[in-house]
């Protein structure tokens, strides 16, 4: 479970939860280990199970550990019971029970069919592994990543609000392939206002990424019509335009209706006032903070007034190597450093989320947190909610130099 | 002389430069390396030779490779010089020369002496190491360390002035051990009136460090009979009592009254304003920032304005893995993060380091630079200013809870 654990640190954090598996040995050696890479890959079981075939490794006395219940639900690639049936592994072990309305029943329909099902073991890492994740999904809601570019002294602008280029160029195609893995960016009007950011997803040429999320902007003043968010990239073929309007300052109902959109993972990139709105609320999951060795003295602050007064109020996080290129916390990224943070607090009662499955050989039972996992296969495609959450595709001029 | 350079960076900034030895056999092998660890200690050249003497190395057919040219300054211990001689090396080769009043003309004396010298071998990299040192010598000031202990986003305290304790217990051991280790203790009258710090060096334990710098105040106000950095450290016979009103709000007044007090290094502990008035007149020549991950919002930030209007005039710096515990510039320290930086520019004109001496063989010309080096031996001893640089002793109450 240990190696199970390590792999599926690899994964990423988002839509769906890190999920790592490994195949032992009938003397409980580690023959493979599998991981889940993000939303619309194949789950760990299937990672581990796909090296172990194209090893030739004979599967009849082996034992899946996986970090997660396997899933019970019939997506495009099938549920990953069914991949273990077929692969004809006697013996599964898994640290926690996925009380997914979808996916549940994993463990319940494997022991129908005569394989010997475990729970429990490290149950307690696997929880807070996810920990944010499990939170997001009984809260049903979007999961919320919060990116942060600022210098040593904590500003995200000059006086004068300019902000071109405060982290250097190895940082900012760190936030370009995030962006990419998300299903939306959210931005507020100051932002908007301020620097009229088209928020697409880059390569290190300008050129646009494959995956655009779409682009949201939570502001109750109007988004002007020639806003470049409202464009997104430029070449037609390659985007999809999709553009929101969050008419609220109500980071909840934000979420809300992102998740109506068919958001599960969503990224706010400022300004100031926009993260302090989530983070006041406890609904940022993940930070990601790029930190450049400059300072300026003044100009706008990373974060807006949380609400804190006194120091032992403090908002306290802690260092996730989860899912960052080097498996560091904090790590250099060219000239810059990037911390990879999640809430030190908050998290759920880690006893609720696997009540019965968490007995060695019990059935697992219907659990209360409508956890999910996105099954493999695209995510889903937001864009199917109001009408006025799609934009229109532009050909205008490459804008590479215009957004954040 | 690579060996030597990685040698020096083992050393220590402050009131002498980082200096590395390297003693080479006839075929070049390295023998045996030294580097200085501070003011009061051996230098590097020392240092290399003591390595060798205690090895039983015969230095008869050897080459001393040394990063800055050997002092010949007769002080407690006698000049580098001498020792050379002493030590009966033949061959000393060093990068950059030694322009001090005080310690130039070592390389002239060896070479009186029959020894072969030679000058210049990366000294570019050299004089890069130390090149904020030599830059203090030029503007005849102490060499100015700056300490920050702040939030992820740049706040020193939280909104009611609370800042007991944003860094945690590591990184404050690292604070008082870099206390230790200068001749001032600098704080600005915000900071005072605020905290109300005692400014001394102190263990884990909260007791007294053997060595207590100069407590320094800079403000046009007036400091408290009460104040507790009038007093110092608790236990009378651990301390003196040190204590100057700096009553001005200029940088290089404030430094040039401390240096008339002996001081050759001053840590400058804050606040935002202080740090901003040495900043703005780049006189900062080392930070050390401490990195809680912590969230506050609002509260005094890190560092007050500096006059940068835009981006592109931001203060920039660059990572210094020297003299720092791991060698990383960069590193975490307990649950917090330590920067490490010096400025990125502002270093002097290197040509005008060592003219002449960069000739290889050449003798050792008078320089125009009046730096120095501190002989080895205990290092001079403020408080032989104005009377009114001497504080009292007092034995009042411990006070570890009270200082930042």
């Amino acid at each position: 479970m240990r190696s199970a654990l390590r792999a599926a640190a690899r994964g990423v954090r988002g839509a769906n939860p890190v999920v790592g598996a490994a195949v032992l040995s009938a003397s409980g050696e580690v023959l493979h280990v599998g991981h889940h890479r993000g939303a619309g890959t194949p789950h760990a079981e299937v990672d581990a199970l796909r090296a172990a075939r194209e090893a030739g490794t004979d599967l009849r006395d082996t034992t899946l550990v996986v970090t997660l219940e396997p899933c019970h639900h019939t997506g495009r690639t099938g549920p990953c019971s069914g991949a273990i049936l077929e692969a004809g592994v006697p013996r599964v072990v898994y640290a926690v029970g996925d009380g997914t309305d979808t996916a549940r029943g994993g463990a319940a329909a494997l022991m129908e069919r005569g394989v010997d099902v475990r729970a429990g073991l490290l149950a307690e890492d696997a929880r807070d592994l996810n920990a944010r994740w499990f939170r997001a999904q009984e809260q049903q809601r979007p999961f919320v990543t919060l990116k942060i570019a600022q210098s040593l002294d904590g500003r995200v602008a000059a006086a004068d609000g300019t902000s071109r280029w405060i982290t250097g160029e190895a940082a900012r195609g760190e936030g370009h392939a995030l962006r990419s893995r998300v299903d939306a960016i959210l931005v507020g009007g100051g932002t908007l206002r301020s620097d009229d950011p088209s928020l697409t997803a880059r390569d290190a040429t300008g050129g646009p990424l494959t995956r655009q999320p779409l682009r949201a902007v939570m502001t109750t003043r109007p988004v002007p019509a020639d806003a470049r968010v409202r464009r997104g990239v430029v070449r037609a073929e390659e985007h999809d335009g999709r553009f929101v309007h969050l008419d609220t300052h109500d980071p909840h109902e934000a979420l809300a209706r992102l998740r109506g959109l068919g958001v599960s993972h969503v990224l706010v990139e400022g300004g100031p006032t926009v993260a302090a709105a989530f983070l006041s609320c406890d609904l940022v999951d993940e930070l990601w903070l790029h930190q450049a060795p400059v300072l300026l003295g003044a100009g706008a602050p990373s974060v807006g007034d949380l609400g804190i007064g006194t120091i032992t109020a403090a908002s306290r996080w802690r260092g996730d190597p989860v899912g960052v290129p080097d498996d560091r916390a904090v790590a250099p990224v060219g000239e810059d450093l990037r911390w990879h943070l999640r809430p030190a607090r908050g998290t759920p009662d880690a006893d609720s989320l696997d009540a019965g499955a968490s007995r060695p050989g019990a059935p697992a039972t219907p659990q209360r947190h409508p956890a999910s996992r996105t099954p493999a296969g695209p995510a889903p495609t937001p864009g199917s909610g109001p009408a006025d959450a799609r934009g229109t595709a532009t050909n205008s001029p490459d804008d590479t130099s215009s957004a954040p």
